[in-house]
């Protein structure tokens, strides 16, 4: 029933030196998604993303927002039915109805949407706040080896289809401790692409992910390791650099946080605990 | 006097296969800075970002908003001396004072933080909005060679610093027809290396930026296409993929757009009238 597609088809002149050439091509698709909760009534997020996965994406966001924590804090999700509206507006807007007595506080969202996650002025406060809605992930029984981490990046790889169509998606892969691919997920946006993976576990009723490993096709931000504490997730491995405050907070939250994994060699910037001998 | 650097030392185990080394290393600061008007006084923005264009970001945020459109708008820009805030505090702010007179329409900012610069929930009423703010850019006497777009990649990789030490920074550049760089900024955020970039020529008195190029070291969303046509560059590079809006926008503006520019092969999305033979 969906108006769009992951991907849209596209026509391209490829360059080669002075050759030019006209070609089919695949682009991935970015749309606005809206989300609407139904009591209170209003819009709560609009965020650009790759359409595909627009409930787990929704739960995402609000677990992120800790406006719900269990599954069952969602009594459903629905595309809009409005049919005064055109069918590719109404793909593009998912209404939310929280379980009855649960009233969601939104004051943190309005300052979200200023911080972007953040939730101070200083790398030091933003850490604090974080301290107030999670603790530290002090179990260090779920372990990897580093054979098995090696192996992260191929696997993820092979599943993502779209990327490979398009090479415009971000993607989060969601494995168990002995490296076994769980979810994939893609999106235009990064932490879209992290809020579907994470998403679908909630509404699959598998929170806490304390057993798991997240592995995210770029780069490590504040961002990103926020979520993935909020899921409790020990774990979380980047193609590509961390920032500085997600080694922070990895470091203040005993997660395992590995960097530039590809291939057989990767950075470990904390947690060395849960890393074992093969 | 700045408190944060653009890189932050960090100790990192370097692991190859089974070998675990200790060493030293560096990681892309990652902080959040909040930008306050001193008329109305409020704080209109906190964006995680790298420190040391503060400045320079703050501008393109305004011009991106359109908040301001001309160097004139800004009458001055300071970081926070509120002496109560520890340094580091203190780093993180700057404050803007608006010429006076200049009445800020700042209603657009509340929608801009549930929309991360989207304007609808459907791609077409986002093309729709951005009408009413930007015409298209019909000129297309800017032209250039596919030899000089090639050349833009390797140039803007020699004159990145930071992001070869740390591999965690995006960054933006801005060249002139012929290929010559004028100005490289970086930053963890994508849309903040753009915004650098973009408030550096606003605060330079370049703008209208009719006769450049810019290239960003990523993919080309909607968000970063949109933040182009306000400053009027009519030829826009990635080094990734484009978004399907991206291209949307690129069509509907008349931008020349340009993916995957990475030696001597890209593609050409839009705007072909302005590459011409070498």
């Amino acid at each position: 029933m969906a108006a769009f597609s992951r991907k849209t088809p596209a026509q391209v002149w490829v360059v080669d030196r002075q050759q030019m050439q006209r070609r089919s091509d695949y682009l991935a698709t970015e749309e606005p998604l809206e989300i609407r909760l139904t009591e209170p009534a209003r819009t709560i997020a609009i965020t650009m993303r790759t359409p595909g996965a627009d409930f787990e994406l929704t739960a995402g966001f609000l677990l992120s927002e800790q406006i719900i924590t269990h599954r069952a804090d969602v009594q459903r999700l629905t595309h809009c039915r409005d049919r005064t509206l055109a069918p590719d507006h109404r793909d593009n807007i998912v209404t939310v109805t929280l379980r009855p007595g649960l009233t969601p506080n939104l004051t943190g969202l309005e300052r979200h949407f200023y911080t972007t996650s953040a939730c101070g002025v200083c790398g030091k406060t933003s850490l604090e706040a974080l301290k107030v809605r999670c603790g530290a992930i002090a179990d260090t029984s779920a372990t990897v080896t580093p054979a098995t981490l090696q192996q992260l990046p191929h696997k993820l790889q092979a599943a993502q289809g779209i990327f490979q169509a398009t090479g415009g998606l971000h993607a989060a892969a969601l494995f168990d401790l002995a490296g076994n691919l769980l979810a994939v997920y893609e999106d235009v946006g990064r932490h879209n692409a992290l809020d579907k993976l994470l998403g679908a576990a909630l509404l699959g009723g598998q929170l806490p992910l304390d057993r798991h490993i997240v592995l995210v096709s770029g780069r490590a931000s504040f961002e990103l390791m926020q979520k993935c504490l909020v899921a409790r997730v020990p774990i979380v491995c980047a193609v590509s650099a961390p920032s500085s405050l997600a080694v922070a907070i990895a470091q203040e939250f005993n997660l395992t946080l590995v960097g530039f994994l590809r291939g057989e060699r990767f950075n470990l910037y904390s947690g060395r605990d849960r890393l074992v001998p093969s």
